[in-house]
């Protein structure tokens, strides 16, 4: 297998993403793996360290978290993150992970990798943790601000069969994301999409109200790019809010310091169970070729994480698994 | 003045809401109180300790929480909601107060009260408890699943005369809810929203995300009642699930629990911030009169603070306010 890597993205590149790869290949010796970026720095960094299925490639250029994603792909041909999606594209490589700015991720899987046929439009779908660990692939939670009736079927069509062939479930529930469980609740969007994933060739529960998302009701969870990016944000800030305002009252006087230090390794656990940041890598889905987005602030344990999911989609034909689905679903 | 109160809705109606315009009419003497319901059950819990400004009104229907809205308004026209609705359309009363369904308040309003000249639609808005205890009025968080960009900017202005004429804000911050804070953040809707919301005679603060909302970061946040319900069971479902978590990790061993008695008075004061049944009634907006809605699982004292702040409204001309500058915006 060959895996291409954008060297230069994330909030600690080349950095992290340089030693994670390094654990990467020397766990997986099956596995090419190849570094895109500045190269000097890049091999400077590996030194004695290379493994001998590392490589790197050069690239001259990179794109910026702050970057306007299409202009950025566009006259940036020379960018890391570019670089290594032609790869894909040319079949150079299997599969290619970034931990770069996440619009420019996606204008380039469309742009470059190519738009998997049949498929209106791609989707990110990271994992949202649950309390009993198992997560919630959610889709779209990109860029697709208004999505579709059947942009949402599409989702759930592609959601389910990610985590059939990556994470063996074998019956993946779907939810849609909803305002209420009856079907008839939501806007116009919803109430024509719950039809349409009624008559979809998955396992369909039903609408999902995001009070109980965390409880982790479905496997794969459905919704556009707005709503479902508004549900993410006030999980993510309702945790972030009250595990700081906890701190506080931890920390009031002498007797709640004391309670604090009992309490430390139990809080820190649980605390961890909702980092959005460990949950793996986010897929692209509905793109003619693997594309893996890790988080911003992905550590290098993270991005051996990527890689060791990149190994399990191509091992399970994931790529051409959903393509088949899409076409078998088209001539409906 | 004279408020009327629909005795039978909520979960502890008409018990708690007798009781607590018991309570209301003792501590306003300027106020007359008319219980509308059962009068012979409300006689009955009222006794001898019926104040000489509490009146009673006999309704012999009532519409329950599972009622389909429009089916139950139209055809219970003789149902507590609907009475004390009508005397609200015919100035028998300057407001009304439910604790009932809230779909079918929200279709009362439009049907029996009904709509103010101008207002395309009529929005629900609930207080969304902050960490700086000030909370903010979020609108629509009723039934107005897909809104328009101008029904948009109506709930903001509606929902800062609001905080202006009852909370006494000199300049309400209004924020639209959205998953970037950048202007040309989000779907079509809010794109073409934000335009309208910097010309609206309001202090517009530009986009909020929906992962700084418990920080307070505006008075009044304005999303169609598809994103805002989506964003509040969010937040709500979040808090809720880490504090059922928290108090399991508490509960883990005998030194836990040490810690535990020692924390939970400050735990329990600040879990009840993040109660989103403690933080007063939502007025319908954008209907000709005046309509609260208090939480189902309302008390005694949530219906006397209902009381309260339809006083303040009334003192401070809230419906004619909002008239007002409609028809002026009208004539731009």
């Amino acid at each position: 297998m060959r895996i291409a890597i954008d060297a230069m993205g994330g909030d600690h590149a080349p950095d992290v993403v340089v030693a994670g790869a390094i654990e990467a290949a020397r766990e997986w010796s099956d596995t090419t793996i190849t570094l895109v970026g500045d190269s000097n720095r890049i091999e400077a960094m590996l030194g004695d360290a290379k493994p001998a299925n590392l490589e790197v490639r050069h690239a001259g250029e990179k794109i910026e978290a702050d970057d306007e994603p299409v202009k950025a792909v566009r006259r940036k041909k020379d960018a890391s993150m570019v670089v290594a999606g032609r790869m894909v594209r040319e079949r150079e490589a299997d599969a290619m992970i970034s931990a770069g700015n996440t619009g420019a991720l996606m204008t380039m899987g469309i742009l470059v990798v190519g738009r998997m046929k049949g498929i209106s439009r791609p989707a990110l779908a990271p994992m949202i943790p649950t309390l009993d660990g198992k997560g919630i692939l959610a889709l779209d939670l990109g860029a697709n601000m208004d999505s579709s009736a059947e942009e949402l079927t599409q989702y759930a069509i592609m959601g389910s069969i990610y985590r059939k062939k990556v994470e063996g479930i074998a019956k993946p529930r779907v939810g849609l994301l909803n305002v209420g469980t009856e079907a008839m609740k939501g806007n116009e969007v919803t109430k024509a999409a719950y039809g349409l994933l009624e008559q979809a060739p998955i396992h369909f529960l039903g609408n999902v109200e995001s009070r109980d998302v965390l409880n982790g009701p479905c496997d794969v969870l459905v919704c556009d790019g707005f709503a479902g990016n508004i549900m993410l944000k006030s999980l993510e800030g309702a945790a972030s809010t009250i595990f700081s305002a906890l701190k506080t009252e931890l920390r009031r006087n002498f007797m709640t310091k004391l309670a604090a230090a009992v309490l430390k390794p139990g809080l820190m656990k649980f605390r961890s169970s909702f980092d959005y940041a460990e949950h793996g890598a986010a897929p692209l889905l509905g793109i003619d070729g693997l594309v893996l987005k890790s988080h911003g602030s992905s550590n290098a344990m993270a991005i051996k994480n990527a890689v060791r999911q990149a190994r399990i989609a191509i091992q399970n034909d994931l790529v051409q698994s959903i393509s088949r689905e899409i076409s078998n679903g088209s001539e409906m």
